[in-house]
């Protein structure tokens, strides 16, 4: 952290985040090009988003597994679409041991491939079904314009890989995944999120069909934030994953995957940040709650480390995540400044006025200055800050909310279209073709984000072409 | 699982070590020659492996973080010896988006480069020290005779990676790390350890000196099972990782590293296990309790499911681990040699005579048959099973103990030192020559395993060459 001023947002939003990243140390550029490094602090809330997420996926059934980071070259190449999505983008293993190896290896992009493999082998009789299976790891897709979380060569995820008798298994467990994401983006990020189907040139490579969750972002860009898959019977042909089923008859099993990752950090970061830096939201802060002491003299010392330390052991054992900042040779006034910068929800002040009148004072990160700031009594502190903290994700999620809805458009003709997504997002009738989408892209550089889950119903015409249109879809420039 | 009788243990170790690994589903082969896939119920063992370390990395200060996994190839050879040790060892990706790189990138087989070229950056001054770092991850070693989680070119582990202003703080964390794997495989794994330094022949490429914890496994073998490095100033030197000390002067930091891999679950396999297949240490197990219900028809099953359900959430809510096995089409008998194999420390089996008797069968996996077995009331049944696994706890790591204390030997002269590491372990005072070591390798086999901290004190003559020896080392054969 240093004394120099961030770039203001509302100016140059992207230079904005580049800082942000690196001076709330949540992440550093790593030595090869296009790589990164996730630090400590960016690592903890990492770790949260983990925690909160794996608990959805064991209370539905899955466990986890680890599947090798080698893949055989001649893998990714058996699922036609798969291998033309991701073949210009692999870190290929030449060498091994000293040798040139027979066949290339790939650092996995994703492991469909390999994991298909895998039930193709473990999979036999209906009674092995479902198959509920995530793996928590890192994978590698050569990206030559990087940006740290959003756009990196190595990336930190879960991949969830299912196997199922039936289709409409398959299709329920996608949208099973689906909704956990937007139920984790809601209740643990604050962020609000729009669950839609992607379009077919947006779709995973060698999927069935793709769903997405899209975020806006503060620049009014959509961030698509998780994916889920139904992918058919593509990958059980192209790994024989089949099973016997009751009638003793061979069936070709029905998969599904569904990712989130470490970009899910960029989400937060460019959803909820302004010109002081990140604003975390509560339960998944790394730390929720900082204390700081102010005090001039060792006379005053003791006494405010006294309530500082007092004020510790009850926060920490009321399970809130809390730090004091004890270091030395700062003034309070740059410890506040950093923890405004790292976003810290909540703030603690404890001085020699606070130590005679029984008080502290709390200052909110969502509201700068006077407007959140408040004194209250050290007595039953705990208790007020958990509350607070449940106001701050509440207030940052409708915040959020709002500003979506005030740059989400439905303009009622092309012009108003174009208008529409250099404000925001414009929420259109589409006719479903692909040409109409490309022609889209190439006026206005907004793409299909998805078609909604949520549909107002009824019909209408394309907001480009005037043919009718069964459906609305979101049009946005996207990350 | 299958019906085949697994092979006997005491007839052929490593075959029944292969087999139980795989038919107890904890991992498989994958279709990358020497790489492992993790199963879901291997996983879930590491996983209870990972949350008992990594709690108590961080209640002694450390933070995770995630490191790249791909490394120029020129980092590994800036450290003479490191290189050294992990050239031959290397998987080099030499292609990245369809075209040949610069440089080659070597996907790490540890991350003591990378982790120095980051720190180097980092560290400015005495106030940014220590530097407490962990990682939970995954590193490649190209090795062509492979085991399952004993020796695999993938394999998962955590490495912590710390830097220090002083050579005794180093030290002293060094030594920290070894107690706190000593305390995690007593503990939690039940599996007594012996702390010891590593002969220099022994030690870690790069390091000053390297701290081993050493298990004796079934087959009187050792398994060097978690190591601690004090890697002096080396990697320091060739990263350049430098802060300003107190007086404004530049000085090179001391570093420090430590690992921990799936490995260990090889020594747990090795440790503990029978003829019947594993016997997991209940801290760890992803099941400390399985239910098994027993009944002949629609009748019988109401009532004994009813108690079984009631059963299960009374030990959920105990914070036990516990699974009902309700497959359909397999017998009792069935169940239990599958449990049996897959190591479940405890099973309840419930019958339509406990329904009426309101009792359970409680069935101890560390004493097989009418030994281990007792009819208990299903009142209070969660406290009973509670006890239980502690003792079985404790009674695995007796068991264990003593079985090394009774292949341990104390040999008084070379021909004894000889029958001493054909039985088990030899703890004997050493030269401390290199070609003493040598020698002992060439006749015997055996290796020196660590010299323990824990040392009887005085001085002897050298079990081999019979020149004064000031300390006593412990030599045996070794994975």
């Amino acid at each position: 952290m240093s004394d120099l001023k961030l770039p203001a947002r509302s100016e140059d939003f992207s230079e904005w985040y580049n800082q942000v990243v690196l001076r709330a140390d949540l992440a550093d550029y790593a030595p090869v090009r296009g790589c990164m490094i996730v630090k400590p602090y960016g690592w903890s809330l990492w770790e949260n988003i983990q925690a909160a997420l794996d608990k959805r996926f064991k209370a539905t059934g899955h466990v986890n597994a680890a599947f090798p980071l080698l893949i055989p070259k001649s893998f990714l190449e058996r699922e036609k679409e798969h291998v033309e999505g991701f073949s210009p983008e692999l870190a290929v293993v030449t060498v091994g041991g000293g040798e040139t190896l027979e066949e290339p290896l790939v650092v996995r992009p994703t492991s469909e491939t390999v994991i298909g493999y895998s039930y193709s082998r473990w999979i036999k009789s209906y009674r092995d079904l479902p198959v509920l299976i995530n793996q928590w790891g890192s994978v590698v897709r050569w990206e030559l314009r990087t940006k740290l979380f959003l756009r990196t060569a190595e990336f930190w995820w879960q991949e969830g890989h299912t196997a199922h008798a039936a289709y409409d298994e398959a299709e329920a467990e996608t949208v099973q995944m689906l909704n956990i994401y937007a139920d984790f983006a809601i209740r643990e990020a604050a962020i609000p999120v729009i669950q839609g189907r992607k379009s077919e040139s947006e779709r995973f490579a060698g999927a069935l069909r793709s769903y997405t969750i899209e975020a806006m972002m503060g620049d009014r860009k959509a961030l698509q934030s998780g994916t889920s898959h139904n992918l058919g019977q593509n990958f059980a042909k192209a790994f024989n994953i089949q099973y016997l089923d009751r009638n003793n008859e061979m069936q070709y099993c029905w998969t599904t995957s569904w990712g989130l990752s470490t970009r899910f950090i960029g989400a937060i970061i460019m959803a909820h940040g302004d010109d002081q830096g990140l604003i975390l939201p509560p339960k998944l802060a790394p730390h929720q709650v900082v204390v700081v002491p102010i005090f001039k003299n060792d006379a005053e010392q003791g006494p405010v480390m006294e309530v500082v330390g007092r004020l510790k052991a009850e926060l920490a054992g009321a399970d809130l995540r809390v730090k004091v900042d004890d270091r030395e040779g700062l003034t309070p006034g740059f410890k506040y400044n950093d923890w405004e910068l790292r976003g810290v929800p909540l703030r603690i002040e404890v001085g020699p006025k606070d130590v005679a009148k029984g008080t502290v004072a709390l200052a909110r990160r969502d509201r700068p200055g006077k407007e959140g700031k408040s004194f209250v009594p050290q007595e039953g502190v705990a208790g007020l800050v958990s509350q607070t903290l449940a106001d701050i994700h509440q207030s940052l999620h409708d915040r959020a909310l709002a500003f979506r809805e005030a740059h989400t458009h439905d303009p009622k003709d092309y012009d108003e279209f174009k208008q529409a997504v250099e404000d925001g997002w414009a929420f259109s009738w589409w006719c479903g073709e692909h040409e109409c989408e490309a022609q889209i892209k190439d006026d206005t550089r907004a793409t299909t984000r998805c078609i909604p889950l949520d549909q107002p119903g009824g019909s209408g015409t394309c907001v480009r072409c005037g043919k009718p249109a069964n459906e609305k879809a979101i049009f946005a420039k996207a990350y």
